[in-house]
């Protein structure tokens, strides 16, 4: 390895809630089996390289405070290959199974279409060793269509066809690569499928050329062989003024004009949701009620602020209500929690990024204990169904076989007149508070 | 007529820009011919009950200041009656020409189910005399499924099914009421269909009995001959914490998956666009390009106040940029310009209710005369095809003739290395600009 | 009593974390003591009347769900005297030590001047009787200047004489109320203390009223020898656009103004500060920033909707970080958390009056032990205090003594070039996870 | 001049509201006079460099798309020497009194305290010169304490004394600079003084270094003879998560604190009025009512997204309103209306600068033209008046010379029973519609 980044610091172990131990997983306990299953195995964590390796500790209002080793030459190939290996240290020390990437994070910056083939077919060879030599897997691959100019309208609903077509290369070759990678799932993320303003976009024009990328995406999935799981993440805005794939439900709506309703899944992350007017859990039971519940981007956002801080998580009680929902939608299958969490621009030290992380994992795995204990102990489940039994009663089921008149008629002739019962919403509140 | 509560107002005319006259219309000329249509025909404006006739200025920290005389004592018979003729009296003094109402705004209070049809039979028979004293017609017609506390939980979504069966009596009665009345549209806005707590709620079931009822509803209307258009209102929350319809991209998902999307449309109302995160041109250009467009609710948010503050359309500049989308819409088949606006709580005077009425009719009117300029100007129009111009040339034929291997070929073998172009942002909002 | 409206319920006792009995309090051990005092004279807690015993269960789009006995007929003097029986009970089965309401809330409804002070006295007769028996206080009092519709403009900023006037007569009798009552605060809450639009506020005169307004009560308070705390509640808006008292900071600059700050300190509600773009322990460190920390109003709101929803605190999290800004404002002196916080529209049960409080009380006390463990502990504390060591160092202390002009000198002398240095904001974060 | 970058573009010239040049003025006639004064003399423009001419295009997700010449190479004196000509030929052909400018803005990249001084010393000579062969004047220099990596943690209230070292020399040069370069105002806008987390942050002490900070400019101003006015801009946050001078009424509080509310005035931007929760107006009528008016920095956010856009105004509508505002406060003294305001990221044809800034100034302009229609109307003023008149009526008056006791005793013997009156809130707002 060209630098030992994280030369000071050991690989972080269990070693429960009581270690004064800072660089210890206090709930992670990798091999504790929870409901039936390994908590690694529940969780599937994975790493990011864009927010941890690429991202130099720039905001808006200012530079990069980060000076990694790697960031002060050009990103050349030299400097890709350290970024990679520094990356896969800090997979291992956190030892975690999985980690994430976008073609862009991980290869030296390319200057034409010839360029950017080589450089990330270069990159790919490495992570394929990267990969072997560590044990780390990769959860998702995807194709960062947003940073590069060439991409200021959009990707695939780019004004320009010639945007479309790049576009189009680099997620071929993004999908291909994930599928040679053995990744478990293709993400498309649409930071700038939206628009700036109605004034200039064809809306229609826009959708339907978004709609037919993606059933190209999901043919040549097909064509190569892929078995791993297509994702859409869902944002409402940021970096555009409106994004297509505002929610879940917007994209089940999407999914289902195009007809792919049964192809592609979504990868729900935190702050989005938030961002969109939603819960997090809200956003993970709709895709389980629309049978869409695909992988998590772990972060959390700031209530008080409008744009996507990308935290870590740090609520162990919002946790364990969105795991209660994933619990529900059956845990993962092909996906996993992806830390797109990012250190704040003042955490400039190498040792920052195993806080955020473990800070991360271990909410994630208190989540995942309360929600097993919430489960296990069955009020909450029991007061829910309790609620809804009229409905596989008489009335209930009279209902199911009626029209509109016969059961307004039923209405008139049994004289109803329904009492409203307790949603017993704070005795349930309650409940929950004893699982965290 | 039992009171001429507007005794001291005159019939509202037009009278142009110029006019002193507060009580007359600046901009409403209902026979002026734009784009090829009376203004009477485009705009199709309605008021509606419950704002203007049944609230009573109460707020969640105060009571009602409007002291109407019907207000005064018990709402019974004679009480609606007035109510109604009070009504009537209004729509033709601003001399629009529709008018809207839920069934509980034109009825007496019910106490049960027998009460409720007799009640509100009672009303509809007095209503189609007015209409017909009148010449005013009915927009469209509603059922209130959220006021009365049997309905705290929902109706169609509630998890006790008298409750579904009583919603659905109600439903059923407005419907046909709707149809014998002559009414263009049947609205249903699902108040409380959605959820206070994730914790007491069975979303998948509550869509589903939500999807299957509004399914009922469809077929009802093919039974009797109802002609006009079944409307949804999407609104994100408030009184709920959720609401299942809560944009007009939920709407149209929600519809896929119950196969009504060509059975039902939208009823689009500007402040639920904002409580959305939307602009008010979003969810008609929304509606528009997934072919739901179906009405409008004129009003507007306060921008600072995060609930349906329901305000009258007062800005020229919002409404032109909708009515150039309603426009690009095909604009109205059934739908109209209903106000769901109320006057504030210290607009105490029966005076203030026209005040709001001609300022929101004078707004919208304005934004019309400003589409059209917009649309017969052609320059926004022509700066907009010609940014997509690209998808007609080669590229875009080609692109649309390939699979994704394809396409990414093609983008290596010519090198493809497309460059932003400006999207003149700033040059078609100063456009805009001239044409308000 | 007239009616045994919580028959079933018994007291409510301390029976530590394990206890499966929902009506018992977990965590809440009042005479457990912790950093050197009783948890009951820690957090002093009040249960308040208009919430729980006054509000019907209406909200903006439907009526009263709650029908409690004394909702049924007029609130004539029975029906009060009734509420404030159970009130009593109610506050003695929860066992804590204080109370809260507002002049209209205790008594029977009055129609004019001479009503109001006749009721209201026979109200403070009772409550001190009352008091007497049940051994509970009040925490304080105040007057409601905002749900009659006299107060639709507001009282002490109403553009109309008289109903400053009225309203004067009301915060006079209460004022003199609270001290014969023994209470430890007087509240004002601005509630229509703002406007609905510039358009029509003479915003500097308002202000001046308004500030006028508060002098005289400060005033008063001197002259009758209330020796308690004046205390104003900051809300940004609702049911105004915008309230004057906005928020915290707002607050100081007002008594600054007008010469209060050491007369008049602030009662923090949580919803309220989430509302105004803050979080709860931000409004309290800023309190105690600026020598004006007072009082607490418990509840939360609901990061999704726009409105105040006080609901019932339950997240230790949030109570955790607010009890370490409360323990480093030196705890309350007059103040305590009183719950202005309601139980859900559908939560129709009496013992849902219970299970809100019972979690409120569980969650502020688990916060009390959190804060507790995490100030003995000292970590926090020292990493921030390391973190501003520079300013007793040398140079911190040179600048202390320099001028402008003087202290860039000394950059330019000394070619200072600092470097960032990490917040270590993830590591606090974490930390503070233990303490939870 | 190195480079013409506007080689094509005319100077901008007024040619009416018919005009279909889309490089003229349509309604910024700068000698036209309105309400006694010139236009150019009430609006006082200034066109900024940090967003026109130092900006690359570049947003969180992405790159810079505007590829400028002197962005090319490093940010060298000559470069900087170049962006200074082309800044000064844009500014004069547009043809507006005013400029703006922060220290590094307009230098060539410093890398120490040495090369600071001497770099901002060459820019400063040659700004001299510029503007003597333009004309053009400054209205108001600042220093930029946020951008540099030092300044991660703040400038005033950085935890390290050396960064507030730091500050002051950069503020101390930029303050003589803006005397040197005859500048109207000095601006401190505090981007980064504020917390990300109140974990590590030590409230109190930092309010007072930046209380102390701000009293050292002050003082030091006098000393130089500068007899222009300090500004401070308000902001609730981004970048930081809260932001000390989070709106007008927080500021007014803060001057008050340390005895500055007579030294030191506000600079309101549009944006971070709505960032905070309020109108644009609303902020200018609050200046006004508390004595800080000072300067507007003109921009407009979007209300759909949560961060600060910084976009051209486009809003008659809301400059009329803000126009009212301003006249009521007596104008612009040394203040004037500054472009804070920028081009969006597809914008990236130098025409695009000029599209934005003469959008921007006929919208202000149309906004004053409106304002003075209304103030000479009447009517809305008399509506005011006529709402507080009870004020300077009897009852008014001898409420002023009473103690609370006196006026409450005045209400029971008068047996006031105040009736609320209309606030004609729907009537005004048609009201302003005629000028508009």
């Amino acid at each position: 390895m060209a630098i030992d980044f994280f030369a000071n610091i050991p690989t972080i172990t269990y070693e429960g809630p009581d270690s004064s131990n800072e660089l210890a997983y206090r709930y992670y306990d990798k091999d504790k089996v929870v409901l039936g299953k390994r908590m690694e195995d529940h969780l599937r964590f994975a790493a990011c390289f864009w927010h941890t390796f690429v991202w130099q500790g720039s905001d808006v209002f200012g530079g990069g405070t980060f000076n990694r080793p790697w960031h002060k030459g050009p990103n050349d190939s030299a400097a890709a290959a350290t970024k990679r290996e520094v990356a896969f240290d800090f997979f291992s020390k956190l030892d975690i199974p999985f980690y994430c990437f976008h073609d862009i994070d991980v290869m030296a910056d390319a200057h034409n279409v010839t360029e950017h083939r080589k450089f990330f077919a270069e990159a790919v060879d490495h992570l394929e060793t990267l990969q072997a030599s560590s044990g780390r897997k990769l959860l998702w691959g995807t194709a960062n269509l947003f940073s590069h100019p060439r991409f200021a309208a959009g990707g695939a609903t780019n004004p320009d066809p010639e945007v479309y077509a790049f576009g189009a290369m680099q997620v071929r070759d993004a999908l291909e690569a994930t599928h040679r990678l053995g990744g478990s799932n293709y993400v498309l993320w649409g930071g700038r499928e939206g628009y700036e303003t109605l004034l200039n976009t064809d809306l229609k024009r826009e959708l339907d050329n978004f709609g037919r990328f993606l059933s190209l995406v999901v043919e040549h999935k097909h064509k190569i062989g892929f078995k791993g799981t297509i994702l859409i993440e869902p944002k409402p805005h940021e970096p555009t003024k409106h994004q297509y794939d505002f929610d879940t439900a917007t994209v089940y709506g999407f999914l289902k004009r195009y007809g792919l309703e049964n192809e592609v899944r979504v990868n729900i992350e935190a702050n989005h949701a938030t961002l969109a007017g939603h819960t997090f859990e809200h956003e993970i039971a709709t895709a389980n009620a629309l049978g869409l519940f695909g992988s998590i981007d772990a972060n959390r956002g700031d209530h008080q602020n409008g744009w996507d801080t990308d935290q870590f998580p740090n609520s162990a009680e919002e946790l364990t209500l969105a795991m209660v929902e994933i619990i529900r939608a059956g845990g993962f299958t092909d996906g996993g929690f992806n830390f797109d969490s990012k250190v704040r621009r003042q955490s400039m030290d190498a040792v920052d990024l195993f806080y955020g992380h473990i800070g991360g994992i271990d909410t994630v795995a208190r989540g995942l204990l309360g929600a097993a204990k919430l489960i296990e102990d069955g009020r909450v489940d029991a007061i829910k169904a309790e609620r809804y039994a009229g409905w596989t009663g008489d009335l209930g089921t009279q209902i199911g076989a009626l029209d509109l008149a016969g059961i307004a008629d039923l209405a008139v002739e049994k004289g109803l007149d329904p009492k409203p019962r307790s949603g017993q919403q704070e005795r349930l509140e309650n409940l929950i508070n004893r699982f965290i």
